[in-house]
């Protein structure tokens, strides 16, 4: 079900101003503005009020789908079973993609998404994906090719958190094999 | 170009086998026998002796592909450039893809691949790919669904390690200010 329908001036512009988010650098690039357009067609409009759970962090039920962030800023949050606060991940902006992950493999949500201001998406569901790719599956690969693109990116950063913290630890754990010499037996 | 030459037993045979690596989970499980096979029409075969770089880690020109493990194990390795040694981050064996995330963004190679036995390996090149995907883009739209399942869940396993290193970074530093009540301050 497309969010724009011919005779309604304001979702024709929020789907323009969509399928110019799409093809950002911090989207999906590889889009042409038609083919984002077309992409546009099946997602759907949602608001968000500031404060509102987007995507809940271990939900299992409804990951069939991701949204890109139109208005708004979002936090991804992580809770840490044994910590009550939740860790801020990081904060997206207009043009960024959510929820990709439990779109491509329905596994429970990894993290939670919340509304930091009002927030307006696009939801892109896993059976208007379907559709979309038998319908146009030229577009339909060019997509995933994108989504790939992002989460290539980001396994990326994530390596380098990864190696970050490799050395990090080393330089603690000497620290404290320094301050307690009695602990490298421990270990 | 295809390996598998219609005159060619063994290549027939690894060809066979290789599309059945592609179904396998740890690979692409959502492409169908036939669709695999496809798939591997549009590879390469290559061997690599116990002992050969695969992939260099920060190579940035010879990034357009990737591999599918067919037989022997690969050692993922980083190395820190503070650091002499390599950290072995993993091992794959049969049935693993090595190399997508170069095929997709082109960036340079994030990690080295060293062949920890005699391995043999299915190439798919960014330009075999992008004629894979004109010549059925429904099977590429597949083939891209499959590899981004893959990345996603490479990314929650890399999210669940970083969260575990968050905990362990808090918990020394608790140690290091428990052994010299001084470091609080210098924080």
């Amino acid at each position: 079900m497309a969010f724009a329908a011919p005779d309604d001036t304001e979702n024709i512009s929020v789907a323009s101003h969509a399928a110019h988010l799409l093809t950002m650098p911090s989207a999906l690039a590889e889009l042409s503005p038609g083919e984002a357009e077309f992409v546009i067609g099946y997602t759907l409009l949602r608001r968000f009020e500031a404060g509102t759970t987007v995507i809940a962090q271990g939900e299992r039920d409804r990951t069939g789908f991701m949204f890109l962030v139109l208005d708004g800023d979002v936090t991804v949050e992580t809770v840490v079973v044994a910590r009550a606060n939740a860790i801020v991940m990081s904060v997206l902006g207009p043009g960024s993609l959510l929820g990709e992950m439990g779109l491509l493999d329905g596994a429970p949500r990894a993290a939670s998404c919340v509304a930091l201001t009002d927030v307006s998406a696009a939801v892109l569901t896993r059976s208007a994906l379907a559709q979309l790719i038998d319908d146009d599956p030229g577009i339909g690969a060019k997509l995933m090719i994108a989504i790939s693109q992002r989460l290539a990116e980001r396994l990326r950063e994530s390596g380098q958190k990864l190696l970050a913290y490799t050395q990090l630890t080393r330089a603690m754990q000497q620290e404290i094999e320094s301050l307690d010499p009695s602990s490298r037996r421990k270990q």
